[in-house]
């Protein structure tokens, strides 16, 4: 696949980004609802022009075992709303204290520290809601609410960002470097396509190809971010930049070097590739969006 | 029932109370699980000496329905990490920036801010889990997931906390202080009661009693927290008091006087004890437990 071939592929899939942006839209609280404060920031994350990468994700995993989107919405967008959550939390002063976000002003910037918290604390809590409330299935809900709080909690997501802080100023280390990212960023992706996968119907087998495919490229994902972090512009990247390095944090390119995290980065898109072969051509998409995901590296 | 009776009963409660600390003892993360400062600081503020109201009302309400204590502790065990990550978060110097909790260090004061947000974050996200992974029918914990969610999220508990906020320093008007307090207090109060009672399989009937009784403890409850506020001592109460007044804060006294709020809180004691009248003997501990509820205000 050339990039330019790439490209393509990500732009057509606007039609699904639209969908899932109709769908968080009639989900979430409108912004003229009492206490509108709160409900305005939540939809200003909310809308802030983020890539939907997730909830796509989520929706192709579904289709890769047959399912319908419909049955994969309220896992989608309960996945987006909680890594919106996590981005407003995250940016937060106490937290990294960054005050642009996608190349607009934080949420705590454009409203204040105290909005930002509670924002993100209904965020996180409406994504379980709209599991509960839409997924027709009970039995399927449940297992999804549980698929999802331990891929955000103490043993997902949120632990991944308090090991991330704990390790500031350590000595590069490649296992603590796999611990923080498998919970910090590679939770969450492998929760959006387990839960597609799920809310599809997938028995056992097609389950395992898939979790195989979304732990790489959650993998990937994050390579990609600490690269950018280092050799993109704040302008590009519509946030602040080199930021990591300069706390010290544990990054791919600080235990390994920028060569070296690239050429591990695109080992491990042709594994994520080769485990979704057995699905065929249903699988196809998420095999370029692999590919769209570790060109971001280079 | 004079007071020491009512003290006797709550001293009583002692061994559910246990059982609930059991329960959540065994589903929280251990103490030396890494990331430990995670789990250390969920567990400093989860067994800080909270009371467990809102966890012994679930299981009161279930046991008035005729379930068992064991169906009710997935939404019991919930309630109270929901209630904790409140205060965790609550207390935040971005929120209302409060140093001590039930006589101890609030936890970003015992920890830091940074951890005080990740353990709240943590207790909300585990909440749902507890319920998927602990609820044995599927459709009641898809049931439940819904209950909770409504009750801590925007229509609720979140909700009322940013109305908080957004009316400090208004005219004092009874309108905004009884939709501030059904959301930040009331709502999960609520919930506690109404999870328990469908937990315990209640039908439409009692689950409207239910109903009844829980949204009208949950004003008392709220009542009584402001009066505390105006006339107890910070040593009685373990947390700074007066802040409220000091805030310029929608409260009972503020709006109606210290007496009027007094008044009400026990006409209301009264409408919640006389509608779970026809669940008879089951329900008497509820009812015993609004008294001990209001007694707090006098």
């Amino acid at each position: 696949m050339t990039d330019s071939d790439l490209d393509q592929f990500w732009k057509g899939l606007g039609d699904l980004r639209r969908a899932i942006d109709d769908r968080l839209d009639a989900w979430l609280p409108a912004a003229d609802e009492p206490p509108d404060r709160l409900h305005k920031a939540m939809r200003y994350s909310m809308f802030a022009g983020g890539k939907r990468v997730r909830p796509i994700l989520c929706l192709l995993a579904c289709r890769a075992v047959g399912g319908t989107d419909e049955r994969a919405m309220p896992p989608a967008c309960a996945i987006e709303c909680i890594h919106t959550y996590s981005l407003i939390h995250d940016d937060l002063p106490a937290m990294d204290n960054d005050d642009f976000r996608r190349g607009k002003p934080s949420c705590h910037k454009q409203f204040d520290p105290a909005t930002a918290i509670l924002a993100g604390d209904a965020l996180l809590t409406i994504a379980f809601g709209m599991i509960g409330r839409h997924t027709t299935d009970p039995e399927v809900a449940s297992r999804l609410v549980v698929e999802l709080a331990d891929a955000a909690g103490w043993a997902g997501m949120v632990g991944g960002q308090m090991a991330d802080l704990q390790a500031e100023g350590n000595t590069p280390d490649g296992d603590a470097l796999h611990f923080i990212h498998q919970r910090k960023t590679g939770a969450l992706i492998r929760a959006a396509v387990r839960t597609g996968a799920i809310a599809g119907g997938a028995p056992d087998g097609p389950l395992d190809m898939l979790d195989t495919y979304a732990r790489s490229i959650g993998l990937t994902f994050q390579i990609a971010d600490d690269i950018l972090d280092e050799t993109a512009t704040s302008e590009e990247m519509g946030k602040t930049v080199g930021k990591d390095k300069a706390a010290g944090k544990l990054t791919f390119p600080a235990v390994y070097g920028i060569e070296e995290s690239r050429d591990r980065a695109f080992r491990i898109t042709d594994q994520a590739k080769r485990a979704v072969e057995p699905l065929g051509e249903p699988a196809e998409p998420l095999r370029k969006l692999a590919d769209f995901i570790v060109k971001r590296t280079a």
